[in-house]
């Protein structure tokens, strides 16, 4: 990397962090510059403008997201385990991001979800891709015969992501000490229909 | 009511709104007098700060909740009815509640999830109280012999929830038009296991 892409990519780690605990709202050249010592017009000339500052952070952090989470699990073997891999990298996200305050895209889906403009389309085309890569996976479960024929891909993906997103919240906001076991209980009982097994028995000890 | 509490009233149901849109960050004092054309000396009068105001358009956001989803679920019977309610009403509150911007707490949570403060500990001990009605109406539904003696009400409270806050992203961020259909899926699926019946087939004629 040249010495102008290295201080770049320095930029974008600091605003896609900053992006997690304040929201893309907060992210502006005049913070940014304060933040990092530097001076503003230098910080224009590499970014133009606050709106392609926040598509610059959002890529950012969708390309760490591709290198924690999306390309680990493909090194794992086709069907159900490559699902499972997805499901543990996924858990393991907001920790290895190394964003302080939880996942980028969760904290942007809710905040720019009223908005219009690039960056909420922008937003929307990667989540979109997410749920894709989740529903693909089980696609090729199914035709690894690792999951029944009838299950729906999407059907399994929405709810495979409503357990992220209700273990995102119990961890960061109620800090519950149960969200992990919640979690995974509820991935293996998602697991076992989609397998065709009897009903996972609800309780457990924990 | 007396004046003083209708202007009041109004203003917490702006600020609420509000809330919704912009953030609990971006309800100011002077956003308000703006908005509604009052005296910001009248404002402060009314809520002194603006971690007061924060505060009290919260627990106005908490009454109508109470009054839109939660009161009217108590009228359905015992059992799996209430449980039933619960979640529909739930569905039903982003459109109920008034505010443009969806649900006032899924919004307040994402943001408030790495400060510090009252208004934080105000809403964790909001959430905490719904996490605690939803898991009180399932212990309710085992006691009526409606769903399986070893459901876990909190795993199953977690799972609902989880369903509610994918929904809530599938409508608002993705405009997915099927967001309804695979909420009502997830949800036959959760009281289908609950109740101990055979696992639900996952795919369905849309």
């Amino acid at each position: 990397m040249s010495r102008g892409e290295i201080t770049r990519q320095a930029i974008l780690e600091h605003a896609a962090g900053l992006a997690t605990q304040v929201g893309l709202e907060g992210l502006t050249i005049g913070r940014l510059a304060d933040d990092l010592s530097l001076s503003k017009s230098g910080l224009f000339a590499h970014f133009h403008s606050k709106e392609a500052l926040q598509l610059s952070a959002m890529e950012f952090a969708a390309q760490r997201f591709i290198e924690a989470a999306v390309k680990p699990s493909f090194a794992a073997p086709r069907g159900e385990p490559r699902v499972r891999a997805l499901f543990e990298n996924w858990l393991a996200w907001p920790k290895n991001s190394g964003f302080p305050g939880g996942c980028f895209f969760v904290a942007a889906s809710v905040e720019l979800d009223d908005r219009a403009g690039a960056v909420r389309e922008r937003l929307v085309q990667l989540q979109k891709d997410w749920f894709d890569t989740l529903a693909q996976a089980v696609r090729i479960a199914v035709s690894e015969k690792h999951f029944r024929e009838d299950t729906d891909p999407e059907q399994f993906a929405y709810e495979m992501y409503g357990n992220m997103l209700v273990w995102h919240h119990s961890m960061r906001l109620l800090r519950d000490p149960n969200a992990d076991v919640h979690a995974r209980q509820a991935f293996e009982g998602l697991l076992e229909r989609a397998r065709g097994q009897k009903p996972y028995p609800t309780r457990h000890i924990r």
